[in-house]
C-alpha cells in the first residue's frame, strides 16, 4: 500500500516522481513531488479519478493547464482529441470495456495533460484502471526513459489493448447471432442485431477519432514524444487500425446477417403457408365427400348399401391419406 | 433596460463600443459609436434582427460591407460559409432549435460581418437570440480582449452549443423510436422514422458546411482571429465534430431501426397468418364432422342412438379442443 | 428591336461591342464589331443559338478557336467542363429547366469561348435563353467592367440560378410524394419515386461536374477572370454547392420515402389479411351451425321445436354479430 | 491491299514508317522499316493481333521492350495501366464492344509500347480492330505530327469512343428494363437486372482504372506526348469521365429499378390476395345459404313453398351478385 | 536434400548466403553464414516456420531486430504493414489459400525482416510455403542481384499471386451461387451468400492494407529496394490492385445476387399463393353444388330424376374441370 497523495478522499489515486527511468520514493504530497522534480529528465505523474471541479482546478493552477482543456477534462463526453498548447499537450481518449452479463460495451474517458516534466491523468468512469498500466510502465526502464511521452504511450497502449479485447468479444457476439440467424429456430434476431450495431457504433466513436491523434504522436512532431518513442506510437496506431478494421468488418457482416435474417423470415412464411394449405386440403376434401353423400337424390345407390357409411368414411380417409402422401413427397408438409 | 440604438423599430436590437475588453457606456446611436471607436483595439458590435433591405443597406454603407455579402445577409436560406473580402470577413451560420411540442427542428440564420474594428450581426428567425451570448461575452474580459474575433467566437460557440442541445433531443427521439419498434404494439413507426430522418438531414445541412469555416478560423490565417484566440476556435471545431458524429451515428441507427421495423412487420404477419390458420382449423374440423352426420346413408348406427346428437356435439368440441391444445403448445395460437 | 447581326437566319441571336463597361451602338455585323474592338478593354459578345456546323466554323476561324473545343460546341451532350487553350478558355455548362406539365426536368447546353477581347456563346436547346442575362449584365457597369470574365459570370450565375429554381421544384415534388406515401390511399408511389430519382440524377450530372470549373474560376488563376471578379465566382460556387446539397439531400430523402412506401405496403397487406380473415370467420361459423342442424340424428330436440328454424337463424346471426364486435374491438375489422 | 509485314501468318496485321506526318511507302518487313527510321521525327507503328509468345519476344528484343511489360502484353486480363520505363511507356487498355444478339458486353485488350521512334500495339480479342483507327490517323497530318504520341491518342480515342457506344447501348437496356418493371405484366425482371449490373461492373472495370493513365498523359509529364498534344488527351479524359458518369448513373438507376420491382411484386401479391379473397366470398356465401336450407327443422316454411328451390337459387345468385358489385366498387376484383 | 540450418527441429526451414546473384554452398549453420557474408553485396536469407519465442529471440539478437517488430513477428494476427527502423525494414503480409473441400479461405502470415545484408522470414500457418519461391528466385540472377530487395519481391510476388488464385476461386463460387439463385429450385441461398461474403471480407482484410506498403516499396524511397527493382514492385502493386478490384466487384455482385434471391422468394410465394387458391377453388365449388342438392326443399325436380345423382356428380366434375382449364390458361396452376 503506497502512501496517500495528500488529498482528501480517493481522488488522486496515485502520484510519483520519476528520475532516470525509475520511480523515486521521495515525497508523498503531489505539491512536494512537483517541487522536487528539478533535475533534467525528472517528471511527476499525478493520477486523478472522477475529481470534482475544485480538485481539478487546484491541480490545474499549479501546473498551468489551459482553461479550455481543464473544462474538457471536467466534463466527460468529449470526443477523443489531441490539442497542443505551446509546450503542453492535452489528450482525450475514450475507454471501453465489455460487460459479459448483458453483452454491453461501457465507455469511460481519460484526459491526459502532458507537459515537459509532468503528466496529469484524469480518469472518468469505472473501467480501464490505470494502476496496472503504471506498474507495468515502471517495470520498463526503456519506456520510462522516454519521459512524459512514455507515460502517454503506456496509457494509450493500455486503452487500445482494451479496444482489441472489446472487439474480440464483439466478434464472438456476431458469431452467436450468425448461428442463431441460420438455425431453424424461429428466433427474432433483429432486436439483437440492432443492439449489437449500436454497441459497434459506440466503439467506432471511440476508435475512429483517436486515429488522427495517434498518427500525429507517431509523426515525431509532438514535443512530448522523443524521436526514439515514435515506433511505439506507430505500433499503437497499427493496433488502432486493426480495431477499426474489425469494427467496420463486423458492422458490414451484421448488415449481411440482418438481410439473411429477413430472407429466413420470408422463407419460413412461405413454408408455413404451404404447410397450412396442405393441412386445409386434408379437411376440405373429406368435407366435399360428406357433402356429396348429404345430397337428397332419390336414386343414390351408395346410400342403401349396407356398408355405405363405412365406405364413405374410408373414402374420406383414403382421400386425406392420399393427399398426405402427396404433400409429404412434394415437401409441403 | 439599455438605451435604444437610434433606429426606428426593434431592428437594431443592441449596439455597443468595446474598449480594453470592456463595454463602454458611451453613445446610444450606432453611428455615434462608430465615430467614437477611434482608439487602438476599440470595436463596436451592432446586432440586427430581421432587418429589411433599406436598414441593412444603410449600415452596409457606413461600414463598407461588400455588396455580395450584403445580398446574402438580406436573403436567408444561404449555406453556412466563410468569405474573405480584404481585411473583412463574412460568416453565415445556420441556427437550430428544437420545438418540444412537435419534435421538430427549426432553423434560422445569423450573418456576421467582421472588420478590424466592428462586428455587424444580422439574425433571421426566432431561435438562438444573441443577447445572452453578448452578456456572457461581456463577463469574460479575456475573450473580449480578442477583439472582433472574440465576438465571432462567442456567437459561433453559442450556436454550436445549441447544435449539441438539438442533437441531444434527437438522441432521445431515436431512443423513443427504438423502444416503439421493438415493443409488441403494432405501431406504424415508418412515418416517424421518416420525419426524424428529415430533421436529421436538416441538422446535417447546418452542421457539415460549417466545419470548413471553423477549421479555417482555428488555423490562424484569418486576420480577425488573433493567435491566442485559435484554441477557442479549435474547441468549437471539436464540438462541431461531435455534433456531426452524433448526427451521422443517429442517421445510421435510424436506418437500422427501420430495417428492424420491416423485420418486425414480417414476423407479425407470419404470426398473424398462423393464428388465423389455427383459428380456421377450429371451425372447419367440426364442420367436417357435421357434414359426416349430415350424410343420408340408410345404415348409420350413430343416427339412431339416443345420445347420438350430444355425442356428435361432444365430438366436435373434443376435436376443436384438441386442436386448441395442439396449436397452443406449438405456439401457433 | 435591335439590328440583326448580319447573319442569315436567327442563328446569331445578338452581338455587341462593349467599351468602358457600356454597350456601344457601333456596327451591326459581327465581323465589323470584331474589327472595331481595338481599344484596351474593348470586347465583343456574340451569341449563337443552335448553329449548324458551317456557321460555327466561320466564327471559329475569325476568332481562332481551338478545333477540339469547336467540335465539342457543335455536338451537344458534353460534360460540363472548363478547358484552357493558351489565353483562351472554353466552358461547357448544362442548362436545366423544369416543365410543370409533366414534372420533368429538361436539359440544354451552353458552350462559351472566352478570349481576351471576345466571348462567343453557343446555346443548344430551348431553355435558359441568355437574352435577359445579357440585358441584366448591361445594367451593371461594375460587372461589365470585368470584361469577358463579367460575361462569363453573368451566364454562369443565370444558369446556376435556374438550377436553384429547378431544385426548388423538386423539393415540392418530393413533398408531394411524401404526402402520398403516408396517406391511407393505396397509391403506387414506386413509379413516381423512380422517375423523380431519375430526374435528380439528371440534375446531379449537370451540377456536380460544374463545381470544379467554378472553383477554378474563383481561384483567380484563370486569365479571363480579373482578381476583383473572383468574389462573384465564389458566390456562384456557393450557390452551386447549395444546389448540390439539396439534390443529395432529396435523393437520400426519396430513398427513405421509398423504404417507408415498402413498409406501408407490408402493413397494408397485413391489415388486409386480417380483415379478410375476420370476414371469413363471419361466414364459416354460421356455416358450421347450419351443418349441425343439417345432421340426420333421430333425436335432435331443436328440430321439432316450433321456432327451431328462427332459433337457428338467430344463433347464426348472434355468432356472426358476436364475432363482428370481437373483431372490431381488436382492430381486425 | 497493302503488302504483308514480313511475318508468318496474320500476326503482324500492319506496319508502316511515318515521316513528316505521312505514311511512307518504304519497306514491307518491319525490321527493314525499323532500320529506315533514321531521320528526326521518323517512327514506325507495328500492329500485332493475338501474337504468341515467340512472336512477341522477337519484336521485344529488337525494340528493347522491358520484360515485365512484355509479360503483361502476352497474358491478357491485365488491369488498364500506364507504366514508364525510362524513355519508353507501356499502356494497357481494355476494349469493350456490345453484342446485340444477347445484350452482352465483350472485352478485349490492347497493349501499347511507345518509344521515342516506335509504337508496338498488341491487340487481344475480336473487338475494336485498330485498322480503321490507323487509316483515320493517316488522314490527319496534324495528329500524326505528334509522333508516337499521336498514335497513342488515335488508339485511346478510338477505344474510348467504343466505350461511349457501349454505354449508349446500356442506356437502352436500362430503359427497356424500366418499361418492363412498371408494366402490368408479371415479368420477373430481377434476373435481367442482375445480368445488366454484371455487365456494368465489367464496363466499370475497363473505364475507371483508365482514368489515371489518361490524366497523366494529359498532364504533359509523359515524354511521348508533346505539349501540343495534351489538349487531345484532355478531350479523351473528358469522354472517359462521361462514360464513367453514365455507368455510375445507370448502376444507381438499376438499383432503384430493382427496389421498384420488389415493390411491384409486393403490390401484386396484395392485389392477388384481395382478388382471391373476393372470389372465395362469392362461393362461401352461397354455400352458407345452401347449408341453411339443408337444415332438418320440421317447421321451415320455405321448404314447402312451390318455388322454394328457385327462390333459394336466386338468393344465392343475388348474394354472389351483390358481393361482386361490392368488390368491384372497392377495387378488390 | 539440403543440409540442415543448424537448428533443433524444423524451425529454420532453409538458410543460405547469396553472393553475386548466386546461392553459395558455404556454411550450414546460420550463424556461420552470417559471419561469412562479408563482401559487398553479400546477403543471407534465413527462413523460419512457426518458431517459438526463444528461437526468434535468438535470431533477433544476432541481427539486431527491433523488439517491437520481433513481438509482432511472434504473435500472428497482425495487420499487413511496412515499418522502417533506420536501415532495416519490417514487413507483415497475410497469406491466403483456398480449401476446395469446404469452399473456405484460410489465412496465414509472413513477417519479413530486411536489412542491408540479410533477410529473416518468419512464416505462420500452413499455406504459401516459401521454398518454391526461393527456388524460383535462385533461378533469376537478375532479381537476386537486387539483393534483399529481390527476396522481398520474390516473397510478395508469390503471396500476391496466391491472392489472385484465391479470387479466381471466389469468382467460381459466385458463379455457382448466381446459377443457384436463378434456378427454379427452392434453394436457400442466403446462408451460402453470407458465408461467401464473410470469406470475401477476410480476403479484403489481407489485400487492402497491403496496398500502401507495396506502393511505398515501388516508390523507390525504401533503402532495401534499389532503383532498378521498383518496376517489379509496381507490377506487384498492379496485381494487388486487380485482386482488390475483383474482391470489391464480387462483393457488390453478391449483394445484388442476394437482392435477387429475396425477389425470387417473393415471386415464389406469390406463385404458391395463386396455386393454392386455384387448388382450393377446385374443391369449394363442387362443395357448393353438393350443398345445393343437400337442401331439403319439397319441390326440387332434379332430386327425383333417375340420373339426378350422376348428373350432380358430372356437374361437379364439369365445374372443377372448367376451373382447371381457366386457371391453367391464366397461369395460376
Amino acid at each position: 500500500m503506497r502512501p496517500p497523495c495528500g488529498y482528501r478522499g480517493p481522488v488522486i489515486v496515485d502520484c510519483a516522481l520519476y528520475r532516470d527511468g525509475r520511480r523515486t520514493d521521495s515525497g508523498t504530497h503531489w505539491r512536494q513531488l512537483r517541487a522536487e522534480a528539478d533535475q533534467q529528465g525528472d517528471f511527476v505523474w499525478i493520477g486523478m479519478h472522477d475529481p470534482d471541479e475544485d480538485e481539478i482546478h487546484e491541480v490545474a493552477e499549479v501546473f498551468g493547464l489551459h482553461p479550455l482543456a481543464v473544462e474538457d477534462a471536467i466534463q466527460p463526453h468529449q470526443r477523443p482529441k489531441l490539442e497542443r498548447f505551446d509546450d503542453m499537450i492535452f489528450l482525450v481518449i475514450k475507454t471501453l470495456w465489455y460487460i459479459d452479463a448483458d453483452d454491453a460495451v461501457e465507455t469511460g474517458e481519460i484526459a491526459l495533460f502532458v507537459g515537459p516534466d509532468f503528466v496529469v491523468s484524469v480518469r472518468h468512469g469505472d473501467g480501464n484502471e490505470l494502476h496496472s498500466a503504471r506498474e507495468e510502465l515502471e517495470q520498463s526502464r526503456k519506456v520510462l526513459s522516454h519521459g512524459p511521452g512514455g507515460v502517454l504511450y503506456a496509457v494509450i497502449d493500455r486503452v487500445v489493448d482494451e479496444y482489441l479485447d472489446v472487439t474480440d468479444e464483439l466478434v464472438i457476439d456476431v458469431d452467436e447471432i450468425e448461428t442463431s440467424v441460420f438455425s431453424n429456430d424461429r428466433t427474432n434476431d433483429s432486436a439483437r442485431i440492432y443492439v449489437l450495431k449500436r454497441e459497434i457504433a459506440e466503439v467506432r466513436r471511440a476508435v475512429l477519432p483517436l486515429r488522427d491523434p495517434v498518427v500525429r504522436l507517431a509523426s515525431g512532431d509532438i514535443p512530448a514524444v522523443p524521436e526514439e518513442a515514435t515506433p511505439f506510437f506507430r505500433d499503437v496506431a497499427d493496433h488502432l487500425a486493426r480495431a477499426a478494421e474489425t469494427v467496420d468488418s463486423l458492422d458490414a457482416l451484421l448488415s449481411t446477417a440482418f438481410d439473411a435474417h429477413l430472407a429466413q423470415i420470408s422463407v419460413q412464411q412461405n413454408d408455413d403457408m404451404r404447410k397450412i394449405s396442405a393441412g386445409a386440403a386434408l379437411i376440405v376434401v373429406p368435407t366435399l365427400i360428406a357433402g356429396v353423400y348429404g345430397m337428397n337424390f332419390k336414386h343414390m345407390p351408395e346410400l342403401s348399401w349396407t356398408y355405405g357409411y363405412p365406405f364413405a368414411l374410408l373414402l374420406m380417409a383414403a382421400a386425406a391419406g392420399g393427399l398426405w402422401v402427396l404433400f409429404k413427397r412434394s415437401g409441403w408438409l
